[in-house]
């Protein structure tokens, strides 16, 4: 183990991951900050958040309360935000209220939103009181909305100011300005009603004893802090603005949308989504602890395999046509796993034209009369495939008639189903993105296992 | 109808959006683009996606070339790409390049890059020899790295500029600027390799007589038009820069990337995970012609039921010991199912962690030996809940024990593939959102099939 400082930082580079996190682990234990801090400058942010998720939460805790504020805000930044949130909850209010201060308000709000109550009131109260105010009226808004994604760092002029008094203002700030993202500066009344935006670059080019609102652009567009993320998205596809002035329901301004903060958001509704469908709802990575991991995926299994269990009971009915003709068994699986495919398409189909506008919720009908046309064509070539398959393969012309019917009626079901689901689901406010998953599997199941033992059974004496 | 264009403008706010697109269509009919295009402006962005989506290719080609250039533009803009893309195929390359010329150069090679080849050189063709090569350049970069992502919109100054030369120029470009996202300059040698970045507000806040090498930040960070999406992420959550210079491989600046089109690239791009790993590997929405959509999907399906089939086929194989226990099939759904939901939750935590940074795709055993942890648990769970079902439905403990341990075992098998198949696809440099499809589903649809039937076929005396 080198003992001096200087060694480990140039060694650091030729060790291997596990090395390093091994050598980072000593030099936390022996107090040895410093050389940790210099070491994780040297690596690639993606590589260090890697590191830093692997070392124990007590180790993390030990980093971060023994740098400075800016650096441990720093750290807090680049983790995945459950872990930043257990980690605050496990240091002194006074301490992460002063780390949390290097954060912009947004993310404070974000981080302080996800603790418990009592943990975040002790650490606002460790803010300055305007500030804690702030941050606190964030917490309140939903994360996908305008008032959620904002930042409330902003540069705001009175109507009668001066361009001399705003390049004063910005040459004296320039420090602080430089964390902000200055692109537009805005006026507002005595009241703090939005009464236009000035550019930068008309700023640089009016002479300095230009009145602002002279060279503003007059009642600029506005959102409010209750518009959805799916507004939002869609209103900065349509505009190239940067950037998007909110305000409240008095028309006040309290903070600024910038694109790529919406964009954000909309890339992790979207990976959200995602995960949802695969009944992932939390936000599990694999260094949370093994329990809670296992629980949270088993609560999602738990209730698929009860409705699995529901389905199957509909082959536990027909047990009777099916001992008599097993090949039918072989042909259940794959008429319920096949539904299941066709359905999940049509809801990925339209959870893309909700999300891009194509569709209103209320179009139940039109989508689903679009969707029976392709599962008509669909189920009529997996329906003849099939059937040609059992036929071949059992040598009953009828019990391939059976299973290729089904197979046919089933597909139509379960794009009808698949299509319509996602926009029902949005209609009741509820998150589409669940609909793919078991109640599709479900409802789709019982009908296939249905459709082929129910037939069967009617055909019996020509199956046998 | 109405035959006077001023009724029809304020008529359109009261009627539906079928009434609507009726009138509009009557009113290309009639070549009255201007009621057309007035209409259209009056409604919300989404609306008017949804209205233009289902008029015909041909409505909409007429409208196209009967407005004005810059119109056209915006409305390509507004339209799902693919669409866009048909539109601009169907008319007068001549035409097509004018539009074109009004949008950025990037959404120029996104839609020419799309085009059949002679329909690309066409159009070029009828563009100024500079921006087309512009253009063609940026077609060659694919759609996940810096260059496919980047504008090249941006102002470039050489180093012995001084501030008042460039406040010149921006003062007498000011309306082509508005078009750019100016946000800073860039400082460039004759050679044009980038030496520096100019912030607006520095250039506000220096005296005209500065030389821009001066008040540059020297050596910028920058990246190479070859860096992937994933890094470029990475990058700008790390950093909160809101452009960053491209550089080729000679350091010669060739474009800038804008946070926000990064975002929205990340976006597009856990959205297309999404309808992957669903079989929607086209861009689908449902006004195209129903026999492409209807191919589109069934290529993924027949892939699917071809795997299926071969899964079944192991319950074929034991159909022998399934005649004689018959309520083994009741069984056989239900453990696809659920592993199949296993193993997609493994692939789901994968794909976050791989696009968070947080493992590395070499990590395979480390992933592996988590995943191992939580599939025990689950399996044991699920395992035990399904023995318990089997045992109180059928009344055979010896059936209840050979489903539950094939659950518990399959339950192991599916994290263990649904884990580590996304890490083996990227390392593959294949897309890991394909692992979660068909190739896991069948192998543990043929694990589970076997590990039921095998077991009752060795344990077929106390079964009976």
């Amino acid at each position: 183990m080198p003992n001096s400082t200087e060694p480990i930082n140039e060694d650091a580079f030729l060790l291997s991951e596990s090395e390093l996190l091994a050598q980072l682990q000593g030099l936390i234990e022996r107090s040895e900050f410093e050389s940790v801090e210099r070491i994780l400058a040297g690596r690639e942010p993606a590589e260090r958040t890697r590191i830093l998720s692997r070392i124990s939460r007590r180790e993390k805790r030990e980093l971060l309360t023994h740098i400075g504020f800016e650096d441990a805000a720093d750290l807090l930044h680049e983790m995945p935000e459950l872990q930043a949130v257990k980690l605050l909850d496990g240091i002194e209010p006074s301490q992460a209220a002063h780390i949390l201060e290097e954060l912009p308000k947004d993310e404070q709000a974000d981080l302080v939103g996800e603790l418990p109550a009592a943990s975040m009131n002790a650490i606002l109260a460790e803010m300055p009181k305007s500030d804690a105010s702030k941050v606190r009226s964030l917490v309140d808004y939903d994360d996908e909305v305008a008032g959620g994604i904002m930042i409330v760092e902003f540069l705001a002029f009175r109507e009668l100011d001066s361009v001399g008094v705003v390049i004063e203002y910005m040459r004296n700030h320039v420090d602080e300005l430089s964390d902000f993202s200055v692109q537009y500066v805005y006026v507002v009344s005595a009241e703090n009603k939005l009464l236009g935006v000035l550019r930068l670059r008309d700023l640089l080019l009016s002479p300095t004893h230009t009145q602002i609102s002279k060279i503003m652009i007059a009642e600029p567009v506005s959102v409010t802090a209750t518009t959805s993320l799916e507004s939002l998205h869609a209103f900065f596809t349509e505009h190239s603005f940067i950037g998007l002035p909110v305000v409240d329901s008095n028309d006040a301004l309290v903070g600024v949308l910038r694109r790529g903060d919406v964009e954000e958001a909309m890339a992790e509704h979207f990976a959200d989504d995602f995960r949802k469908t695969q009944g992932i709802v939390s936000e599990e990575i694999r260094t949370m602890p093994l329990m809670l991991r296992s629980r949270r995926r088993l609560a999602w299994l738990s209730i698929n395999i009860l409705l699995n269990i529901a389905a199957a009971s509909v082959i536990a009915f027909y047990q009777e046509t099916l001992s008599q003709v097993i090949a039918l068994a072989v042909f259940l699986p794959i008429i319920s796993d096949m539904s299941g495919c066709s359905g999940n398409q049509a809801v990925a189909v339209s959870m893309r034209e909700l999300s891009l506008g194509l569709v209103n919720p209320n179009e139940v009908l039109r989508v689903w009369l679009k969707e029976i046309s392709v599962g008509a064509i669909n189920g009529f070539a997996l329906g003849i495939l099939i059937a040609g398959v059992a036929y071949l393969w059992i040598g009953n012309p009828w019990l391939g008639g059976v299973v290729g019917v089904a197979m046919m009626i089933n597909t139509v079901i379960a794009v009808s189903l698949g299509g319509t689901l996602p926009l029902v689901m949005r209609w009741l406010k509820l998150d589409p993105a669940l609909a793919s998953g078991p109640i599709l599997t479900t409802v789709t199941d019982m009908c296939g296992f249905f459709l082929v033992l129910g037939a069967a059974t009617m055909f019996l004496e020509y199956l046998i």
